[in-house]
């Protein structure tokens, strides 16, 4: 999407070096836009274990191109690629995409086929899984649209499944771009989404690149929206799915979709079907929440008065925090799965109804 | 309550100076803890103005202080101290306890009663409702601790309807400090309370410094923590709740009940009478609702490295923000309003059993 009127990926080759992909510094937004050269397996385990790159898509994709590097730096050593996949397969351990996109370049690699090429393929398969959810979800905005001529469509989101978050498009952000770009007015209500604020940093930032018109909101602030007409439709993402479709996403999520449920605003969630979950039943017993460290509750990060980044503290120092990262929204209150096969009821009808060959 | 393991109220005369009130300067914690004297009307109406006393009953005291300044500077003309006492409520229009203690100072005085007699009296009032929702509420806390013995009643709690905001034991604080002081163990999940962030840096003061074990978190949790049985009671204040049960409290209120509600969590809504609106009936749709500044959401204050308070801004530079202070949760979702006459329905034939004489 663009970024300062020009059209840019989460990720890359150097346009004129080959021992280089480059990404955009993540860690850095919205304060500066910084790209970052990668050239090694080392740089990219970086890049993914300290969170320059976040994001299931882009994860994937990252890995993707670092074992281009691994290709390069095992000189046909097939051991020593193994080794160099497993240092970047460690690097982020419970990132399903990250496995993936490894051991498919493992297989690819001994089948012949140059990683480059797959690297190129796993981003390019990203970007069109996310294009293809904009598409599907468009005419869920056009037929809201249509019910409030001159008036944008309010869409409330939570977290960043924007285009950042994977190759290009998003997966929640992908009906909204395509709905703006299709000339649709439409409004975006972005939960700050506390405590790393995903939504403030990335989602407001992304948005506002791209020219789409939206307005920041504490992460409290949305039930009161919905009891008072102001949204018109939820869309987040989500970091797994069940195929009976309870969504484990960041935590907050499940709040907000109660909140559409007693307003009858329709609450859908986006997701490419690498996403889904395709054993876990009972997504709200058996899907394990990951646990953070108190001090992203605790400390801020920011940009002081002389325009440099800080980080403050914001909670009395001998206060405890807990800092749980997810949450399980249960299918009945989740209105339908965007997916890059069309829409669907999330439930195990559902799902199956457009992944048959999966159940 | 204890501070530094002293007993403080939240405004006190001077022990030793007849001409001095003093008070906690709260816009300094939970950074400083900072004790100020006030020693005139201007100062008085400086500290209701900028804040350095919030919450309903705590205005109310403080504006009964305010009026025995304000009788020593009118010297006996009954039109000064009437323009002293609008001045006064002129400092926060919409604070009800603000122009109800005026008033009652304004009638006391033509009856020839000291203006400081009526400022003890009103702060021992609230000081006394306050004392009395504790003693209410203290049962259901201990009905839950006699099914789960030797393990802490977990309560979670929304922005600061602590001490901090009225003389003393706050209103939803009120039975957490009592069944702590009698020995019953307690465990309160803080919600931070963004954008202004009341339940970390006040609620968790105040805990805190009482010695109540709490662990802040980010207001997006409480759903989480009830779908998985962490949360045993949520007890929280109110601004205004109509005698048919609907309840106005800071924004995001209205999440934490639906969730509740959700998992057969206990709602309860604790407040001093004086909080009751006796005329509207549907407060979703007639309560209005106070937006405030954007920059509450924009930026953030806290301790930099060096230990300065700092703020830093947290958006990106284009990014709008919307800044609702308070939400309205229905009746339906309240399990019960703790008053100073005891507990009732969130009902106007519940609040009607308690109060007859106003309905």
């Amino acid at each position: 999407m663009l970024v300062d009127g020009k059209p840019y990926r989460t990720i890359w080759p150097h346009p004129e070096d080959d021992g280089i992909v480059q990404i955009i510094d993540q860690r850095k937004l919205p304060f500066a836009f910084v790209i970052e050269d990668l050239t090694s397996v080392s740089d990219v385990a970086t890049a993914i274990r300290d969170m320059h790159v976040r994001g299931a898509g882009l994860i994937g994709a990252t890995a993707g191109w670092g074992m281009v590097f691994a290709e390069k730096e095992a000189g046909g050593d097939a051991d020593r690629l193994r080794e160099l996949g497993d240092e970047l397969i460690a690097t982020r351990p419970t990132a399903i995409n990250l496995r993936w996109a490894v051991e498919r370049q493992l297989a690819a690699i001994e089948k012949g086929i140059p990683a480059r090429e797959t690297a190129m393929t796993i981003a390019d398969e990203d970007a069109e899984a996310c294009r293809q959810i904009g598409l599907h979800g468009l005419p869920l905005i056009e037929g809201i649209a249509a019910t409030k001529p001159g008036k944008p469509v309010n869409i409330l989101t939570h977290c960043n499944a924007g285009w950042l978050a994977f190759v290009d498009h998003g997966s929640a952000t992908a009906p909204i771009y395509a709905a703006h770009d299709a000339g649709i007015p439409v409004h975006v209500w972005v939960d700050e989404t506390r405590p790393r604020n995903q939504g403030a940093r990335l989602t407001a930032w992304e948005l506002g690149q791209h020219g789409v018109p939206h307005t920041v909101i504490a992460d409290n602030v949305g039930g009161h929206l919905m009891q008072h007409g102001q949204v018109d439709l939820v869309i987040t993402g989500t970091d797994r799915t069940t195929h009976t479709g309870d969504v484990a996403n960041k935590i907050g999520t499940y709040l907000k979709a109660l909140a559409a449920n007693d307003n009858g605003v329709p609450f859908y969630v986006a997701l490419p079907s690498s996403t889904f979950d395709w054993e876990t039943k009972d997504g709200v017993r058996d899907i394990p929440i990951e646990q953070r460290g108190g001090e992203e509750v605790r400390e801020m990060e920011g940009v002081d008065e002389e325009g440099r980044v800080a980080t403050v503290r914001i909670l009395p120092e001998q206060s405890d925090a807990a800092n749980f990262a997810f949450d399980v929204t249960p299918a009945r209150l989740v209105t339908g799965l965007i997916t890059e096969r069309g829409v669907c009821d999330a439930s195990e009808e559902g799902v199956k109804g457009l992944f048959p060959e999966r159940l």
